[in-house]
């Protein structure tokens, strides 16, 4: 049994201040995962580490940086976050260790992703639970770009063959457009209306992009937010599932 | 153009203290590689930040561990330390980007090591400088052991095909039996009593190790102290040239 869980940014940072811990949510939520059974991978958004930096050196999953400067700060930022939260699942009994995807991947120049799960694949081997998160990661012609924690998910639920995907974010689930939660999303023309136009490059954190990305995955992938946590431990159905 | 350096732990860092920068050492060191033409490779050894862990838990480059704690404080010493080198890097002018080999790396059962390149060939075709650090690294059915930084400089110098390869550490070169430094060696014959006994997994700092591994290269590699270092950046012949 291996469940992929992301932690999205916006549930463990504060968003309108740089760098602030929601330090009462991330120990809610590393109790619950220290009880998912089985074989765990997390990985975490950046809230506000990440994307403040991002913001201010201007860098994007498709726009670059060739000042190595840009790259430590957004990439430091990450890892203080990524430190934060290892240390707080460790403190619930994980036995987390932290991954750096910057040092593991690369991109081509048409943006395609190559990131090396190996060693992921050896942790779970020896009972570790590897905690990666959004990053820098190298382009071909364009310098550095961001890998999102989503496209992270994406990359590690299918190297690792999944048998459940957890994106615990900031909403309950998938919206239909009337507002309300939608209990399940089969294929991405049933919802399209809801969440709005989509590409295959879109991986920044829409909701769109992510339904899309996520029906890809041959597992099924669960959308909820914190409150949903302990029962997506559990193994229950949460939020919408989708595939 | 391709150079690969290894900075010895000895060389920035203060053996007996742990956790202790040498910074006058660093920034001697930082300046002359910031004068390396070309495209290069930083690796830095572990002096008393990694190994002070390392004995504390009693892990080695063969013996592992499966305490994620213990891996965690090997491993955050390290980048620590990293962190540190690259600050120093960065103050001098080079465009030096952080790797971390626990990331991108594992070790089969019988020790063979498995470490991406590619993150760091797209980074010198970039004009970063990743800047590695000995490690640890999980390998199947031992938990975690530890990767050393010369153990990195041989896999690396092969991958990236490098044109030179230098090796700073706290002795001016290779000696022979008569404590002289020797100007060249071409076989581990011709030095095996001077250094002493080796086989192919001594890989953990002792001097017949490395000249073993470092003549199993297509690249010269020279071995020198930090007076030497400013010598090899201009490209001559300095301490023991190995192959």
């Amino acid at each position: 049994m291996t469940t992929v869980l992301k932690l999205g940014g916006s549930v463990i940072t504060e968003k309108d201040r740089p760098e602030a811990i929601d330090r009462s949510a991330l120990e809610r939520a590393a109790a619950s995962i220290a009880t998912i059974p089985g074989r765990v991978v997390v990985v975490h958004g950046g809230g506000s580490f990440g994307h403040h930096h991002a913001a201010t050196h201007g860098v994007s999953t498709t726009d670059g940086t060739r000042d190595a400067d840009a790259v430590r700060g957004i990439h430091g930022a990450m890892k203080r976050l990524n430190e934060v939260v290892v240390d707080a699942l460790a403190d619930a009994g994980v036995e987390a260790v932290p991954v750096h995807p910057f040092s593991a991947a690369s991109r081509s120049a048409d943006g395609a992703l190559r990131l090396e799960t190996h060693p992921e694949a050896a942790m779970l081997d020896e009972a570790f639970v590897p905690v990666l998160h959004g990053d820098t990661v190298v382009q071909t012609g364009a310098g550095a770009t961001i890998v999102s924690g989503d496209e992270l998910v994406v990359e590690l639920s299918a190297a690792m063959d999944a048998d459940r995907v957890g994106v615990c974010s900031a909403v309950p689930g998938v919206y239909d457009v009337d507002g309300n939660v939608l209990d399940r999303i089969e294929a991405f023309d049933d919802v399209a209306d809801a969440v709005g136009e989509s590409n295959a490059t879109d991986v920044t954190g829409g909701m769109a992009g992510k339904v899309r990305e996520l029906l890809s995955l041959d597992a099924p992938a669960y959308v909820f937010d914190i409150d949903g946590l302990d029962a997506f431990a559990r193994g229950e159905d949460v939020g919408t599932r989708i595939g």
